[in-house]
C-alpha cells in the first residue's frame, strides 16, 4: 500500500487525537525495531525511560506504559485507592464525562464532582466533601483529580497546583494528575513539567503521549511510590500491558529526552494563540460580531461560541466539534502538526461567516 | 536516537512477542501518517479494514480494534454475556491463567475450567456444566472459549472447531475463539482464516496481530452479530478504545488484505518444525537424549522437557521460559523473523548439553 | 435473655431505622415458623405474597425479596441497565450520597447527577444528559431514579411522576423508583401505592420495609417486566437471596395485606405534622426563634435549621442527626413507634433552647 | 394472620435452610425489641456481641454482621485481598460452585481451585500455585479459603487445619474459612469454636447462623486484624450493613452465649448420625442394598448414591437434593429441628425401596 486512503494535506481543529505522528517519533520506532526484546517491559528502552523521566521529573519516579488516557487514569486512580475510596475532580473532568464510566465500570471508582467556572479545583472545593472514617455510609475521599491543562483550555499556575495539593495533603488526600495535555500546559506557562508536577506535591500523573505527536502511548508516572500500591498488576488486570512495550517506550524517550515535547506542544499553543488573537483583534476592530470566547486559552485549546447555523457551515471546510451545543459553544484544539496556513484559512472562512 | 540501545542481530525462543514489527507494516503506518483523520475509528482506515474483513472472513463480520489480547478477550467476552454468565474453557486457557484474572476482575466473568490433555475443548466437555436457567446458584454457562491454536502449540482442525461449535449452539451456548495465534493454526494446516472461524461457527473471534508481526493491536471480530451486544461501548469502556484508530487498522490492512499474515505465521510454523525435526532426528539417530516432546507441534509453539540445568544452561545464549517447572517442561516460540540460522544454532546449543 | 440491654421506652428522631419490629411483623414470623419450606423463595409464603403485590400494584408485577435498600437499589438498577448504561438522579439521592458508592462499586453503574432545590427531578432535567447511542464516550443514560418520598422529606405526586415518567419514556429512558418511604409518600397524599408507581409509569421499585416496622427486608418490585432481565440471577449474585425467605416474605403480606403499611407510615407522618405543627405555632406566635425549616414536610422527615449549639444541647435527650452541618441544618424523622408524647417532650426541648 | 400457610409438621432432609428459626432466637428477637437503638451497628447488642465473640474465640476477634453466606464470604475475601490478589479453593467449595459466581463479579476475586477426593484442601495444593510477586501474568496467590465442616459433609481437624494455615502462612497467604456449617464441626468432633479457627491459625472466618437456627445472618469474624482492612467500608458497599443490626446481633448471642450453638449443631450432627447408621446396619444386615456412601459423614450431611429412580419415589415423601447426578448421588442434610421420628420414617422409605 503506497498511496494513503486519505488526503495528508487535509487538517482541522477538531481534536489533537486527528493529528498523526510525529515524524521523530516515527524514526524512534523505527530505530528500536529488529532483534529480540524482553516483552512486557523487561526490555532496554523501557529500562532507558526510567532514567530520563528521572532526569524530566526528579529522582525516585517511574513510569508504567498504558494503552490510551483511560487506561492511564483507571490504573493510576486505583493504585492510589483502596476499594472504598472515592475521588474528588471537577464535573468537567474527562474521568467524569468523557470515559464512559470507566472509572466506575473497570474500577468500581466513586467520584465526588464539584461545579467549577473554569475546570479547575480550588482548595477549598476540597472541604464540600469532609473525609470521616468512621462514617461508612459516604464514600471515603482519598484522592483529589486535577487536569492539566483543562478540558475548557485553562490551565493551573505551579502556585495553584501546590496549594491545591498541600491542601489536600493536610486532608490525608493524595493528588492526581490528569495529564493528557500536561505538555500544553508546561509550555504555555515556560515552565517544566518537574514544576507543575513533582515540585508541586502531586503524587500520580497519567502523563499523556498521543495528543502530543506520539503514534499511542501514555504513562502512569509515580512520582511518590509510598502512596501508591500494586502499580505492575494493575497496569497488566487493567489491560494496559503492551507486549512489545519497546515501542511505547521508546517513543516516550524520543518524545522526552531532548525538547520534543516541549517544541510540539508549543507550537500547538502558538497556533491556538493565533488563531485566537486574530479573532480577537477583528473582534476589537469591528469587523466581525456574534463571536465569543468562554474560557481563557492557556494551552492548546479554545472554546468560543458562536451564533446559530455558522457552526455548522465552517465545518464543511474545517471538522471541529460542539462543546455545549444549547450555549452555542464551540471546541477548536490546535496539534503539533496545525500550520500558520491552517489557522489563517479557519480565520478566513469564519471572518466570511462572522462579518459585520 | 540513532544507535538502537539493543542489538537488533539478537533473537530467541522466548515468545513471539519478544519479535519487533514486520518492515511491511512500519511502511504501512508511515503511508497513513500525515494530515487529520477522525479519531476513535471514524476513520478511513478503519472503514476499510471493514471490507477487508469481509473479504477474509465472509459478508456481516465486522471487527473492533483493541489494545491487546487480554482487552480482545474481555471485550469479546462481555459482548457475548449477560452479567450472570459464565464461560466454559480450558483450564490452560490464556484467559485463566495469564490474564491476571482480568475476565473476572474488570469483566465480573466467571470461568468454568475444564482439564485437557491437549488444550483442547471436545463437544462432551460442554456437558460437565448443565445450563439451567431455573438454577439461580450456579453460573450459567453462556460461552465457550477455545483458543486456536492453543496454549500448549496443538491447533483444532475445521472440523473440531465445527463439532464443538454445534454441539455448543445446541446447548444454547455461543462460541468465542482466543485467535491470537489463528494465523498459525491456518498456515499450519493450510486453510484459510475462515475455514477455522465463521465457517466453523465461531460467534466472536479475539484475532491476534501483535505475536504476527504487528507492533500492536487486535480486533474483536465479530461473525454472529445477532449475539453481541454493546460492542463499541464495551471497546470505550473497557479502555480499548484507541484514539489514532488509524494506525491500528492501517497495521491489519497490511496484514491481512494480501498474504502477509500466511506468510508470517507460516515462516513462523516453519522455523518451529524445523526445530523439532532437527532435534526428533537426532534423537532417532541415538546422537542425543534426555528430551522429550509433550505435545505435538501444529503451529509455532513447541514444549519440550530437558533433563535438570540444561534449560538454564541454554538460556545463557537463547532465551526461552519454562512452561511446567515440575515437570522440566519448557516453551519455544518461532516468530515471523526467526531465521533458519537461528533455529541451528539453537540446536547446536541444545547438541551440545543433550549429546550422549 | 429475659432483661433487655437497652431501655425500651427510649425513643428519638435519629431515624426510622432506630425503631424495632411492629409488633404484627413478629407475630407473622412466628406464624411462619416450624417445620420446613423450600429455601431460596420457593416456599408458600413468597408465592402468597406475588398475589398481595398484584392485589396492591396490579396485575403482572412481581417482587423478589432483597436484605436491604441499598441491595434493592442495585438489583433494581442492574435489571434495568446494561454495562454501558447510566442513571440520571437528583445529586441528593441516597444511590448518590449514602450506599458508600454501592452502584458504582458492586455494579460498575454511572451516576449522573442532578441538583435540585426539594430532592426532586423535573422533566427538564432528563434533558441535561442527550441519549445519543452512537456517543460512545459519554456515559448512556438507560434510567431514571427517583426517590419518593424523598430523603428530604417532600413527595412527588402521582401527576408528577407521571409527568417524568411519560418524558422519560419518551427520551428511551426507564424509571426506577427508591420507595425506601414509598408507604410515606402514599400515606400523606392519601393515595394508594398504585398511584404512585403503576399507574404513574414506574418501571421497577425498590419497595422499602424496613423503615416501616419490618425486621429487615425490602422487595425489587418490577413493574414493567419488558425491561428487566436477569432478576433472579442478579438477587443471587448480589448477595441478597435470603435462604430461608419465607421470614422475609412473610412480612411484607403482614405489611401489605391489610393496612399495615398505611396504619404504620401515616402515624409516622402525623406524628412528623404534630411536630412541626407545634413549632410553627410557637414561631408564629413569636415564643421561639431562630428556627426555620428548609424543606416541605410531605411525609415522616423534616428539615429545620437550629442556631449554633442547640442542636448538640438537645441531643443530649433526644437522638437526631445533622444534615448539612454548615447551614445548621439538622433531620428529624419519626416512625411508627413515635408516640405524641415523644415529639411533646421534643418540643418542648427545643423550646427551652429556643425560647426567645 | 394466624394460619399458617404452610404444614408445621413436614420436615425433609433437602436443607438445614429449609428449617425455620429456633425458639430460643426468636425470643431474643423479641426480647431486643421495642424503643430505639443506633441503627447501622452503633447498639447495645452489638457492642455485647463483641464480648460474647472474644469469650468463645479469643481477645481480639472482631465479629461483622452480614445478611448471608455468600455476603460473608465476599466481604471476608475482599478484607484480606488486594484488588489483583487471588484464592485458593477446593473445586467443590461453595465460593467455587453455589454463590453464582459473585465473588468474582462483585469483588473480582480469581479463584485458584484444587480437585479433592473429600473437599479438603492438603498442604501440598498450595504449592500448585507458586506466589511470585514479580509475575504479573499469573493471578497472585493471597489467600488460602476452606469450609469447615466442608460441603461434603466431611470436617478438618483442628490439627489439619493447623498443619494447612501453618503451611500457608509460610508461604505469605492467610487462611480464610467459609464456616457456614463450623458449629457442627466442632460440635461433632466435641471441641470449641476456638479449636478450630482461632487457634488453628485461621485468620478470617464466614461464622454461619442460618444454617443453625437463626432467622438470618452471619458474622465476618475477624482474628487477625493485622491482615485485613476497611472491613466497615466493605459491609456496607457490599450491601451487607443492616439497618437493625440490633436484631442480627442479639440472635448471635443468644446462639454463641451459652451452649444453643452446640445443642442445635450437635443435635443435627446425631440425627445424620442416626440416618446413616440406621441404614447401614441394613446394608450390612443384608436387607438393603444398591445404597451406598461416598464420603465420610462427620457433621450433618450425607452423600449417598441410590439406584436409578429412588431417589425420586422417596422424594414424594421426603424433600432433598440430587449431588451428582450422573452418579446418582444424593445430599441428607439434618438440621436442628429435626426428630428422631423423621428419621426413622425416612429410613423406613428409603427400606421400602432398597430392599432386597
Amino acid at each position: 500500500m503506497t498511496t494513503p486512503l486519505h488526503d495528508p494535506g487535509r487538517r482541522g481543529f477538531a481534536s489533537d487525537n486527528y493529528a498523526g505522528v510525529h515524524p521523530e517519533i516515527l524514526v524512534a520506532i523505527a530505530d528500536a525495531n529488529g532483534g529480540h526484546q524482553v516483552s512486557y517491559g523487561a526490555d532496554v528502552y523501557t529500562a532507558r525511560l526510567q532514567e530520563v523521566l528521572v532526569d524530566q521529573f526528579g529522582a525516585g519516579v517511574q513510569g508504567f506504559g498504558v494503552f490510551n488516557g483511560t487506561g492511564a487514569n483507571v490504573v493510576g486512580l486505583q493504585s492510589l485507592l483502596p476499594r472504598w475510596g472515592a475521588v474528588i475532580c471537577a464535573d468537567t473532568a474527562h474521568i467524569n464525562t468523557d470515559e464512559n464510566g470507566a472509572p466506575e465500570r473497570v474500577a468500581g471508582i466513586k467520584l465526588l464532582t464539584v461545579p467549577t467556572t473554569d475546570g479547575k479545583l480550588r482548595p477549598a472545593d476540597l472541604d464540600r466533601f469532609p473525609r470521616n472514617p468512621e462514617d461508612v455510609h459516604h464514600p471515603l475521599p482519598e484522592v483529589v483529580s486535577i487536569t492539566e491543562s483543562t478540558e475548557l483550555g485553562t490551565a493551573y499556575t505551579p502556585d495553584e497546583i501546590a496549594a491545591l495539593a498541600d491542601r489536600a495533603h493536610e486532608l490525608g488526600l493524595t493528588v492526581h494528575m490528569d495529564g493528557s495535555r500536561l505538555a500544553n500546559a508546561a509550555a504555555g506557562q515556560q515552565v517544566s513539567l518537574r514544576s507543575l508536577t513533582a515540585d508541586a506535591g502531586v503524587d500520580v500523573v497519567s502523563l499523556g503521549g498521543t495528543k502530543n505527536g506520539l503514534l499511542f502511548g501514555e504513562l502512569v508516572l509515580v512520582i511518590n511510590p509510598d502512596e501508591v500500591s500494586g502499580l505492575a498488576y494493575l497496569q497488566k488486570l487493567n489491560m494496559q500491558l503492551a507486549s512489545k512495550m519497546r515501542f511505547l517506550s521508546v517513543q516516550f524517550i524520543s518524545l522526552l529526552e531532548g525538547d520534543l515535547w516541549r517544541r510540539s506542544a508549543g507550537h500547538a499553543n502558538a497556533m491556538a494563540t493565533r488563531l485566537r488573537t486574530a479573532l480577537q483583534d477583528r473582534i476589537d476592530a469591528g469587523t466581525i460580531a456574534g463571536i465569543g470566547f468562554t474560557q481563557q486559552t492557556q494551552a492548546n485549546t479554545i472554546l468560543a461560541t458562536l451564533p446559530a447555523g455558522v457552526a455548522d457551515r465552517v465545518r464543511q471546510q474545517y471538522a471541529f466539534y460542539d462543546w455545549n451545543p444549547g450555549l452555542g459553544e464551540v471546541r477548536w484544539v490546535c496539534s503539533f502538526d496545525t500550520t500558520e496556513d491552517d489557522v489563517d484559512g479557519f480565520v478566513a472562512a469564519l471572518e466570511t461567516e462572522l462579518k459585520v
